[in-house]
């Protein structure tokens, strides 16, 4: 398979979902608040999150139309994280993907509302694609519960506390560990749960596809902090070195960039064992586990 | 009935569950994250929200069991947007219930974090009741797609998004009605339409509780607004005049004081002549209406 020409594809169709699901059922949202949550939500995300959760119904063989409204879900939640973690009073960062980031162009308390308005907005549309499908209704049902405990205060909100309050501290292993299985790592593996649930996985392939997705999960956090060093800005949009900057705590800090790079191969190899059982229909899951992990740590060859 | 002794009750009851709910079924939120989700969360709320949606169940003649994770879900959101509201990019309050506000005591970039928790948990709590109760599936889904609008970018977050902007502008009756259907409105709305839902409303029963709960959301603002003026500190918790300190779009501003009272009793008319059809079973709804408007427009004898 061609990896970019698909990347393009996917990235095409939940563009096109996004747009279609944001026109609310009722109550059209003010004009300056919609400008803001578009301005982030379509400002050139790779989208790894909905292509997973495509990509893991697709590994089943399943149809990808009822997944469609999660994986926007899961991308709009995504924004929202993006756009609160950007703010003054916590990374206060000015740049994001190379642009200006949305509390600098629309000020703070639009971007505020305008992460809230994401966040809502996430569940609203994975309402819909629920009632939608109710034939589905079970998994659709777990599937937005994943999506929502993955997110909250024992997830991604909670990663992000830890990880404001990590700034004072010496980063070890233990803390970097717990900061990235909830700040990355609890999203992107609800993205991998919500395609097993809405393409009827057994318990079996769960939970296989379960262990892809807590292993890139981790890759993907680990590959961002090497390449915070070693990336430039053309290649992460931000800043670089900006992490060391804040003192955040990442695997190099706590372990180094040589066992950071080490540890990222292994993972990517737990990632595409437990899909092995999966066939050709995995293949772009695995061809995803690359694309995550070879941006930082190239396959030894 | 003895209504003080109902709303003791279901507070009772309300708080309970909350704190049930509110213990994760998967990761522990971070110490002082739960910490700062809870101090705005039991900081003696009124509870209206939740104690709406099982009054209007109550009114179908319906067990209020299925309905509790709702209401709790709802009072989880109204207690995140009081949080998010008071932040120094937005309304700059410091004083909240006569305590001091969630940012003061744990710092702003705690504040929104424990807000976007709030946010996020109330749609896990949710997600859970819809799972427990899978004979009511339909039902369920269709609630949380209510709150979800009703919270969202064209409801709660799109009226504060209105509010902000209103500051500059010299408020008129269409702008006051605009930022307070959305704002306040669509959340009480909400509140009785998921009591309803769940309760098994027939179309012809959920059209009249949707009467009843358009009246009283516009009503519960114009009382506040009255308050602002002419309850003082002790009846609202917050300072007295802030508002007008604001120069906030309220209903005093745009059409008087008189009018407003006036207003506020044509809506209390409107809500007791929706419920006309329900009987006795509707008698919490009646005086919940009562104890909303006679705050600050007396029944006149």
């Amino acid at each position: 398979m061609n990896l970019s020409r698909y990347m393009k594809e996917r990235q095409r169709l939940v563009d096109r979902t996004l747009r279609a699901l944001l026109a609310p059922s009722s109550g059209k949202p003010p004009r300056t608040l919609d400008r803001a949550m578009r301005y982030s939500l379509f400002s050139g995300g790779k989208r790894i999150r909905p292509i997973l959760a495509l990509a893991s119904a697709e590994a089943l063989g399943a149809r990808l139309e009822p997944v469609l409204p999660f994986a926007c879900g899961l991308e709009m939640i995504h924004a929202y994280s993006l756009v609160h973690d950007d703010l003054p009073a916590m990374d206060d960062d000015d740049l994001r993907r190379g642009k200006p980031t949305n509390h600098v162009v629309f000020g703070e308390g639009m971007a505020i509302l305008a992460g809230d308005g994401l966040l809502t907005e996430a569940f609203r549309v994975m309402a819909e694609g629920a009632l939608a499908a109710p034939q589905r209704g079970k998994a659709a049902l777990r599937a937005l519960h994943e999506v929502a405990a993955a997110a909250g205060a024992g997830g991604m909100v909670g990663g992000q506390v830890l990880d404001l309050e990590a700034e004072e501290k010496k980063p070890t292993r233990t803390v970097v560990e717990a900061i990235h299985t909830r700040k990355t790592g609890a999203m992107i593996r609800a993205a991998v749960r919500v395609g097993g649930l809405l393409g009827g996985a057994t318990p079996r392939q769960y939970e296989r596809l379960d262990q892809y997705g807590t292993a890139i999960g981790l890759a993907f956090q680990v590959t961002d902090d090497i390449l915070d060093i070693e990336g430039g800005t053309e290649k992460t949009g931000k800043r670089e070195g900006r992490d060391a900057e804040l003192n955040k705590a990442t695997y190099p800090a706590a372990i180094g960039l040589d066992r950071s790079k080490r540890l990222a191969r292994q993972l990517r190899e737990d990632a595409l064992s437990a899909l092995q059982p999966f066939g050709p229909a995995a293949e772009p899951l695995r061809q995803i586990c690359h694309l995550i992990v070879d941006r930082a740590a190239p396959a030894q060859t």
